[in-house]
């Protein structure tokens, strides 16, 4: 085994530890782990980890590192290249999923890159707050020079998770995309649609969010607490992607829709109370994505470089990593915090 | 005034009952009705019809009939011909939707063809359950050569709210369509979608109407009450039309979409519950659609002529009109139940 070091949940606290990563096998690549962006989903992993009877918990599955070593069969790394990796590292490959690229929808579920199951070993996955990961080649894209790699780091999770919404519904020159609640996800949802050549809209309840907005690319401002911005935004858009991350109502959203429109759910993902007519009045459609495929990841690393889109980030060593989920908890974030994992080079 | 005869609402009955058409305006053209179907709005038009305070309820909005006169300025008919009337009779002509010809989304409102408010003189519209209708011209389709009037009646209300999603999502050579609930608006949606050249499947609870679906033209059936049979069509659908007209859990619906399908709920239109991961793994849409504006009502009956398409229709005297809406509410029709107007020629 190769030995590491971590931040594994421990007594309810994320502590540093001693982590055991896997021999390489053939097609396995080993990753230094440089950056890791601080994603809702580590927060939700941490708060419904059970106390006892589950296994070891490392989050973080957004990152970007170098190459320090690759199996006998990988053909598309050497030691000393620039990568990434986003929230899955396998998958069965046979599905239709699979076949489709959507390895993300895998039938027999992918497996996550921290609290899934290794397909080979059957050991739980951990995650990429630590200082190495261990990775199938296939699940590992290259990191497209001119991208810095702490603020590429998002656009493995929040990028791929708007990126898909954006391009299945074909956003681009003509498209007219409000984008609500301007976070982690939103944020990139500005860079991505205005770098795709929709006339893009910000949509906030936080007025200086909303002022936030221009200097993201945003064309106009709408804040929702207005209801005669609201009202003139009705019925104008194309797109509305939703990145609101607790319930809500979905009308207002449904009515900035045009005609054949679409509400893209990608912030709060339990139930939702919808009533049929706010649908049926101008067709509407309702739809929700996760994350992405291999193919797709790929493509918006490719796009991301040419456009020069990453993600606003604030860089802290990785032993604040509580007071990172703590501020991403209360909503403190503009507009992802990454975790530079350096430090655990040094000792504690 | 004119003066007609219609079955009109009266303590809770439909009661025959001489009834007043205003005298024709410039654009209007006098429809002697012929035949009208029995739509379930019909049913919960008279179910939600407070006893007092409310204006008179004549229900009828999907019927066929002949040209009786015409207003001065009408130029598309002449007395004799044969037309079609659907569930609106008006809109504002200037909206977006309306300019879209989307007049079913009307921002003012549509006409209803009963039920509503004239746009001239604010009288309520009383509907086809009547000898005589006047409509204004825009709003009045000819009825192609070659459709049977009866079973051509339905189309207009029925047909066109199944239509229009085919339409929308494009239904045609390679798209797979699944069909739930087979009834006025499945045995349509049935018909259309296999003539616009779908692989088409029939989803029901009821296995006698399994058998039906092949004569319906459907290709295959799924039993939704047989879990194997719907484990092995699960994934394999690009649209599923879904009819059922009660509340009903949408998961195993969403469950036979593929990749990016979509669920067309036209059945069911009050509130549902929506688990949004139901939605997230294959990146499925929800939509709903509301009969049709009139580009899609013209085409529609276009494309029934040329390809022979009518619903299964049951005619009824008039006189049974009591009869045919007890049947409607106890699911006892295969597939519509419509009324021949003629016998209010007759002394009752």
């Amino acid at each position: 085994m190769r030995t590491t070091t971590g931040w594994q949940l421990d007594g309810g606290t994320l502590r540093r530890a001693p982590l055991e990563r896997r021999d390489l096998r053939a097609d396995d690549v080993a990753v230094r782990v440089d950056y890791c962006g601080v994603c809702h989903s580590d927060l939700h992993a941490i708060h419904s980890h059970p106390a006892e009877g589950a296994g070891p918990l490392v989050p973080g599955h957004e990152f970007t590192g170098v190459v320090s070593e690759v199996g006998p069969e990988v053909t598309r790394f050497v030691p000393g290249d620039a990568v990434a990796v986003g929230n899955i590292v396998d998958s069965c490959g046979a599905c239709d999923m699979c076949l489709r690229g959507q390895e993300n929808f895998c039938a027999t579920f992918p497996t996550l890159t921290y609290g899934g199951t290794d397909r080979v070993d059957g050991t739980v996955t951990l995650g990429g707050y630590s200082r190495e990961h261990v990775v199938r080649e296939g699940f590992v894209y290259p990191l497209p020079d001119g991208l810095d790699p702490a603020a590429a780091a998002p656009l493995l999770c929040a990028g791929v998770t708007v990126w898909e919404p954006l391009r299945a519904l074909g956003v681009g020159p003509g498209s007219r995309v409000a984008v609500a609640g301007l976070g982690g996800l939103g944020h990139l949802a500005v860079r991505l649609a205005v770098a795709l050549g929709a006339e893009t809209t910000v949509v906030s309840r936080t007025p200086d969010k909303a002022a936030d907005a221009g200097r993201l690319g945003a064309h106009s401002t709408v804040l929702s607490t207005d209801e005669t911005q609201m009202a003139t935004a009705r019925g104008r858009f194309d797109v509305v992607i939703d990145t609101v991350a607790v319930p809500h109502d979905l009308a207002p959203y449904l009515g900035l829709l045009r005609l054949d429109g679409t509400l893209s759910l990608l912030g709060h993902l339990g139930a939702v109370d919808l009533q049929v007519m706010d649908l049926l009045v101008g067709r509407k459609r309702l739809m929700s994505a996760g994350s992405g495929g291999r193919p797709a990841t790929a493509e918006l690393l490719e796009f991301c470089a040419t456009h020069g889109v990453v993600a606003d980030v604030e860089v802290l060593p990785s032993a604040a990593v509580d007071e990172a989920l703590r501020r991403l908890e209360r909503g403190d974030v503009r507009y992802r915090l990454v975790l530079d994992l350096a430090d655990l080079d040094r000792r504690p």
